[in-house]
């Protein structure tokens, strides 16, 4: 019966379970294969190339040179002048003392400089977790009425943040990352850089009064509520920076080589708004100052971490949300940047450095740092070329720190709010959103989902219900994975989908499916029915007796993965089309799907000669049983 | 430069959104098409038709004959022999009086009857869902301290189940039930069964004091510090009935044909029980009875529906959970059964049938119903044709209830701790659990975590647990699709995975990868690592500079779908690829992937000359154009 000069199906025994799972995990945790380029190399070179690869520092500074730092220099010394202004503004967004914001650009930007991979990075604090941190730790000790505890608790989160980063990166799970999508992130970076500037109608309108809630309604409601403390003033000042600062990023979209003089912008807006304030005495008509800033580097906090029960639910939640957010901010990017010079970063090493980061800052004053956007766009712009940049930064800082903090206490809190204001109107990608409106509705709905939920909510639930519907799609990818008819190509051996290519022909008594994705117990019900019924929709079409089905053949080539309940599906499938007089043949199993088919002894059910390698080949096989099966009756 | 005999891959305008979702939608939630047959009928058949499939009582009734009523006559008998100790027994598992276990099986099949689409269904209580609304419900009231409070609640809790099972049943979400996989019913099932089994020590061992927890070491301590309590007597007679019960087990699998006997014998226990504690006075010698049942139907128990916000929560979740279990073991079994025969049953009218069932039970002083494997296994064998079996059931019960019921108030504990334990054994699926060890380790582990969840934490623990590691196994299918390089199988234009087929070759300057799964968010990262690992495995195996790779074709047949994130990997890819001088091709992508990449404006990106319909046509184009670069450089 069989056609002898076909392509035989490989039935070879199946892998051993270590082998087939050691290969599983490495496809899981390290797919990136980061050991792969040392397998033939001597020990002390292997050693060697160990440490370089968990302490990206060993890489580069043995090739680094004069050359280099001159743009290092450059780059660090441009992210300085944004680190300052940016670190106040924020620490004023964690409610936690300005002071404080600074600090937290001295010692991370060293610790990233000796464990981070991406060469572009620039270390400081960001506007969305800060304003996070505050939300969900205010929620248990308030700034205003015990400003000691809650900096402490904010320390403490900040420790957790960074035992959750390194436990990640050790743990391999940069895969967690994956899970924000491209889209939540473009929605939840759009929600947050609405409510953070609602927030500064506080600043910019001079108001002592306000909520604690972020969301639009009732922050909108605070600020009309309050509309005796408006100050004219203040305003009128406010507005005069941002259109400055928003003047200048016109200019960077215009002319891209201006961009440094979007970059000391705000700079050039807290010297102006300092000397401005202490001229003309502002802090008597209304305008509201930082106030005192210490001389000084970081004092230690370690002792200052506080693990009691009574907190630890609430620290530990801001740790995982922050560090989670922050990290998928800086890999990102570090990531997107890397694309533009055509390096790669690895996501498990990022984490690992973040993490490190975190920790030792919560020893040492600071609070939750990651790579910002803004300044990371500034850095490479200013042609950083390593990690380098950084450690500028850090001495810029540190100079800062020991002489030159105490001149910042006449800045404006509006002059902050304009910076905060400007750069979050920056972060409000539209163009994305209509894109994805075009594209893809459903992605669009999940952007929307966490643009309207922190917006109108608040942050980590608009998140948590962009990342649930997200999951909930991939979920239902699974559940219900597509399946198409194919018909024959005149003129060609290629079968393809009949609704995509209408000019394809079915083949008479053969009904060809093709199934795409893994088949397991959330999606094997579904595409048993799904069989059935394009096998009912055949024989609906075509009522004369001869056209009948008698030979169905399952295209696997896009099945790359089965289970047991999909093994059991084949074999009801197979029980019923028996009943229907209808013989199913399998074609081209992928090697996962073909070992589980054996183990089961799901081949010995069916017989090996129903497995083909080609559509052609079975189509053939198909045609002559026909063939054969016709001349029989007519025989009889 | 383009071959201009290669097949065009279709590049027709992509379908309308609304086209396209509604088609989805269709997917998703009417996978089994159920008007596909009513579109060319006249309006009047229509309505009957729509008529029919709603009630299918319409459908087979007016086919009904007095042949068919001899066979579900039998049925009908036989199920109810069953149905009245295993009312009791269930009962008593509910902590409720035993008499709602009767209660149970006269209303419920009148309504299944009318509704279910099953023919073999046989409707009543089962014991896991009963044990499980006892352990939940008991939490927050005592059967002991209040039984009246208790026992509304449980009439609430099936008021929520039946409410639960109707919504998803109307809202077609028949797809939760499919992610309730195989491996998880099989553990849940073992699992249950065992503490059900130890459950029944009480019983056997007449004890008076016991546990309200349900897991087996609670129970097994439980048992042993009221050793004081232990009456051989009971166990004595417990043991004997579990003996016979056994045996005719045992029978049956040697003698299909004598299935009636197994059938029959918890009847025959009952009444033997009766007769020996009626004649024995075994009362009076350590062997409880059942007490008194009272004479007379359902009596209303609508006015007792308590929804006290402080009890809400807990029968809600209750109702949810038990009708989640019920309806995933009462839709398994009907289809089973249906295969059987070469039938379907339709999941979403199932869940209709059995919410309806809840909710009139719920008014009528029943508790959960669905239906039970054991049940509708006899109803199978003793031949029942129709649904009118349960009719029958509901009948016998109806007599059961009016004149018969204070008999059975001699029924031994004991007698019913053992009709219980025999069930349960029969429910551990020691063959499958080793089956699954064999074939699938992570499909065991899904079945270990709710079989040892159950036994040693609790049964929704155990579930959750279950369920949770599917689902994460699922996303990680997701997370991590199998991609594998092609090579050429000599004699043929085939290409297949290297891997699998040792002797496939691959394509000089050319490297074949296909993708599997749908390519987005959650795996596009993953998938970009692994192309570029691919690449640069190829080149250090080819250090000679002719060798190196020109050309990336990526097969997307087994792409069914792609998102935003997906799209932007590619345009990511591309650029990297660009870079390294390597030309990207694509090999016939499904018409969901095309419509995507044409809205994203990707197939402009790469230009339409770049898609190929087969892997065939790609390779021969990319060979004339290595010739002619290859050409050219000898040129130059």
């Amino acid at each position: 019966m069989a056609n002898p000069s076909r392509q035989a199906v490989n039935f070879a025994a199946p892998r051993g379970f270590v082998t087939a799972f050691k290969a599983d995990c490495k496809e899981t945790f390290f797919p990136d294969d980061p050991f792969h380029e040392m397998k033939h190399e001597k020990p002390l070179n292997k050693l060697k190339k160990t440490i370089q690869y968990f302490i990206p520092l060993f890489e580069w500074l043995p090739n680094y040179n004069l050359r280099l730092f001159r743009y290092d220099l450059l780059a660090g010394i441009t992210i300085t002048s944004l680190a300052i202004p940016q670190g106040i503004s924020y620490a004023k967004l964690a409610s936690i003392p300005p002071i404080y914001g600074l600090y937290s650009s001295f010692i991370p930007p060293f610790v990233y400089s000796i464990f981070g991979s991406s060469k572009h990075l620039a270390v400081g604090t960001v506007a969305a977790c800060s304003l996070l941190l505050s939300e969900t730790v205010g929620a248990k000790a308030s700034p205003q009425d015990d400003p000691t505890l809650y900096l402490h608790l904010i320390f403490t989160a900040t420790f957790f943040t960074g035992i959750f980063q390194t436990a990640l990166g050790f743990l391999r799970l940069g895969i967690l990352v994956d899970f924000l999508s491209h889209s939540t992130i473009t929605g939840f970076m759009g929600g947050t850089a609405i409510i953070i500037c609602l927030q500064q109608l506080k600043g910019m309108f001079g108001l002592i009064h306000f909520t604690t809630h972020t969301d639009v309604v009732s922050v909108l409601g605070a600020v009309f509520r309050h509309r005796n403390e408006w100050r004219w003033e203040s305003a009128v000042v406010g507005i005069i920076f941002l259109a400055f600062l928003q003047f200048t990023r016109y200019l960077r979209q215009k002319r891209p080589k201006l961009f440094w003089v979007s970059a000391i912008a705000p700079m050039v807006v807290v010297v102006v708004g300092c000397l401005f304030a202490f001229f003309a005495h502002a802090e008597k008509h209304g305008i509201q100052i930082v106030g005192e800033l210490k001389k000084g580097l970081n004092p230690p906090s370690i002792q200052y971490l506080n693990f009691d029960p009574q907190y630890l639910p609430v620290t530990v939640r801001a740790g995982l949300i922050t560090g989670l957010i922050a990290m998928a901010e800086g890999i990102a990017i570090g990531r997107s940047f890397a694309i533009m010079k055509s390096e790669q970063t690895d996501g498990n090493k990022e984490m690992i450095a973040f993490g490190f980061m975190n920790i030792i800052g919560s020893f040492t004053s600071c609070y939750l740092t990651t790579g910002p956007f803004s300044k990371t766009a500034v850095n490479f712009n200013a042609g950083c070329r390593t990690a380098m940049s950084n450690v500028v930064m850090g001495f810029c800082m540190m100079l800062t720190l020991l002489f030159l903090a105490p001149l910042f206490r006449y800045t404006p809190l509006v002059a902050l709010s304009a910076i905060i204001m400007s750069a979050m109107l920056g972060l409000i990608n539209y163009d994305e959103m209509i894109h994805l409106f075009k594209v893809d509705k459903f992605d669009f709905v999940i952007c929307m989902a966490a643009f309207l939920g922190v917006s109108f909510i608040s942050m980590d639930v608009g998140l948590m219900l962009s990342v649930g519907l997200a999951l909930l799609r991939a979920l239902l990818y699974v559940a219900r994975p597509a399946a198409c008819k194919l018909g024959k190509i005149p003129n060609s051996s290629l079968y393809r989908d009949t609704e995509q290519y209408p000019g394809s022909t079915p083949i008479q008594g053969v009904l060809v499916l093709q199934l795409g994705s893994p088949i397991y117990f959330a999606n094997s019900t579904y595409i048993r029915e799904r069989i059935l019924r394009y096998i009912k929709g055949e024989q609906g079409v075509s009522d004369s007796k001869t056209d009948i089905i008698e030979h169905l053949l399952l295209d696997l080539s896009g099945v790359s993965s089965i289970d047991m309940t999909g093994i059991e599906t084949f074999l009801e499938l197979r029980r019923i089309l028996d009943s229907k007089g209808i013989k199913l043949s399998i074609v081209n199993p992928r090697i996962e799907v073909l070992e589980k088919m054996t183990l089961a002894k799901f081949t010995d059910a069916i017989g090996k000669e129903s497995f083909y390698l080609s559509i052609e080949d079975a189509v053939q096989n198909c045609r002559f049983s026909l063939h054969s099966s016709k001349t029989t009756m007519e025989e009889a």
